[in-house]
């Protein structure tokens, strides 16, 4: 396949690093899919926003009781609340989207195991979700809605016993060496500034690199702000189809945003100006620093399942919550996160490695990052070092080290499924 | 005006309801710009996703260090989280109707202080909230970014002192008797059955009509809902134009959901199915019966400024979190929601009162509802005598007795704007 139509993926681009045969390894959480774990929370997902708060209750109620001190291997309870699955159609890409992405979640690695919850009469029914398809491999599984159990206080007194038995499958797991193959880090970046191309970016494209030659995967996603620099894509695409999918995705966002009477210009936002980005193409360059150099080897929709490894997209929003929530329901068991302006933020079942694009807003900031790349700058840091620096870091993240995001409690604000289509 | 035009308005229908002479009172918390407070809340406002985890931290740590102990007359601090506020224009529709939305929350009547808390490079600014035009008439408005601050931490110690100043002011509203023409209330109906419109939407309808002739103001929405029987509220416009906003308003959702390729056909919902409804113009039909008799004084858009008494109509979806949501930042001071499923939610600032439609589902779930209108049907209770029951509710819970959903805990997870465009 591939390299023959020069349009979309030269021949030239379609070498593949060489592999590094030295197995490395980290300390994880092995499923039943293949896939491992860098966490083993326990996951109170919700159908639609009405049985949010009841999620929440649950697990208040948890924790207020300690039910997990028996439990030592299970990280957390994790509720992943939001603010749609009914006032909508049942059958178009809007719902395709969300049920991908509460899928994702539900057979998620760095979950042990998973409490559903619905109101009962919403467009997103549990039924569909729990029958449509296996949605999960390992753990337990366990669903309930309020209208059936009878009210809030029933159903958060029954959640507490199902969590009961879902901690005690969860806490059977145990972090033992997997293969670095097994990571895929979701690539982001958010409160971009004219640094981000020439420091972490880079940085993080030399680690995505490595992780590529190791067998791990590396998602590269954002389509609103790759715009303008997919052909530097499309041409390390490893074949012709796939360069297509990529081509096709930014075709369907032109479509989008022109759709809602507006053009691909929403970036750079205030921020991005502050920090000296001038334009969309500008910041676009940017952000596809971040893949490194490896072959583009497949285009996956928002939250769609990642079957391949090596670097892949996922088509997404550039708005930061949202593109990680695809990332981390398309399987991504570390983020690793570039930031000029300093977003602080989590995405808990999945931790997210902050990186500074500059050494001024480190050193104002360095609570909230884990790792500076200003010093590129401002020390002479070559981005070699760096990204190796970076992929040590991914190592002991991805075997229980925390990052400064998990440390500080963020987590579940920042699930932001994407919503497309009408609210009705 | 008015009445001149058939179509929309026979002038046999422009007959005010009798106004009630006897003045009715409720406790209530008087502001500056007139409106009155059914609660005294402190708001922690968020712009933008990215800032909600760090709001939810504030309001954790006032808990925790019982920074409210010294101000009794403070309700209680209630951080608005949401799933927007970047990755979106910032010159559109959708941009607009999110301004109007934090805006309506930040002058709300039952918040008696404000605590704003953006990132600082979001695309909806705080700065423009706080400058684009006055958005507070009474207690304090503070306001930080967290890149301003230097993270996390030091965002959250700065917010506990501001919050310290903020509950200063807010502690010294009290309580005082204030008309019941002050009175603003929300009509929602959500799961809804085959016994809404015939039980507990007359019965509100029959209270809205009862407030209206004491003054006050009923606002009825779910546009998606009243599809099919918008000619049986521009029949009862107070004027032509009245009318012609309202139909211009189904004009536009017509064209919203066509945009998205779909119909307004997500009605009924599975659970309405289940209870008895089976199309979109039987739901709407007993949606209306909310709205009672009283002449349509107003239509609005989505959190807009409510500026009549009377009976007035703001454009929503039916999505009953989102619309309930725009009706709070309108100005809605109490939210009337009747159910047959059984809907469990609550939106601080304002409180909820539940109504059952059907009594099975009221003995099933009666922790959870606030009033039976199921014995309409099965005890002979006529809709005259619920009204009044449950207007007496209203004012008693206006004055500040809890409602069901407040006792139980509900509130910040059922702030839920309108999103409407493209997310980037």
């Amino acid at each position: 396949m591939g390299g023959h139509q020069q349009d979309y993926a030269p021949a030239s681009a379609n070498v593949p690093l060489p592999q590094i045969t030295d197995e490395r390894t980290f300390q994880g959480y092995r499923r039943e899919d293949g896939r491992v774990g860098t966490r083993n929370y326990i996951g109170i997902l919700t159908t639609v926003n009405c049985s949010g708060s009841v999620a929440r209750f649950i697990s208040e109620a948890a924790e207020k009781s300690g039910l997990l001190d028996a439990f030592p291997n299970v990280d957390g309870i994790v509720p992943i609340v939001h603010g749609t699955g009914c006032g909508m159609s049942g059958k178009d890409e809007g719902y395709d989207t969300l049920f991908r992405t509460l899928s994702g979640y539900a057979r998620h690695p760095n979950f042990g195991g998973i409490l559903l919850v619905g109101l009962g009469c919403e467009v997103m029914q549990v039924a569909e979700l729990v029958d449509r398809r296996p949605i999960r491999s390992h753990g337990a599984l366990r669903y309930m809605t309020i209208q059936q159990e009878g009210g809030t206080r029933r159903t958060v007194e029954h959640g507490l016993e199902q969590l009961r038995g879902i901690a005690e499958l969860a806490n059977q797991a145990e972090r033992k060496p997997a293969p670095v193959s097994a990571l895929t880090i979701g690539m982001q970046c958010g409160g971009s500034d004219g640094y981000s191309g020439i420091t972490a970016n880079p940085a993080l494209g030399y680690a995505s690199d490595l992780l590529v030659r190791h067998g791990g995967t590396s998602i590269l996603s954002e389509t609103s702000e790759i715009y303008g620099a997919e052909h530097l894509l499309t041409r390390r695409a490893e074949s012709t189809e796939v360069a297509k999918k990529l081509i096709e995705r930014v075709k369907w966002w032109e479509d989008y945003t022109a759709q809602h009477g507006g053009e691909m210009d929403n970036n750079p936002s205030p921020g991005n100006k502050n920090g000296g980005l001038t334009t969309i193409l500008e910041k676009s360059l940017g952000a596809v620093a971040k893949g490194g150099t490896a072959p583009l080897r497949e285009v996956y929709k928002f939250a769609e399942h990642i079957d391949k490894n090596g670097l892949v997209f996922m088509d997404s929003p550039g708005f930061d919550p949202c593109s990680v929530t695809g990332q981390v329901a398309s399987g991504a068991n570390l983020i690793v996160f570039t930031t000029g302006r300093g977003s602080v933020s989590g995405y808990q079942p999945t931790p997210c490695i902050k990186l500074a694009t500059n050494s001024a807003m480190y050193a104002r900031m360095s609570e909230d990052m884990d790792l500076n790349c200003g010093d590129i700058v401002t020390d002479g840091v070559t981005i070699e070092e760096k990204g190796v620096e970076l992929f040590e870091l991914l190592i002991r993240v991805a075997s229980g080290e925390e990052t400064k995001s998990e440390q500080l409690g963020f987590g579940g604000v920042e699930f932001v499924p994407w919503q497309i289509g009408a609210v009705m």
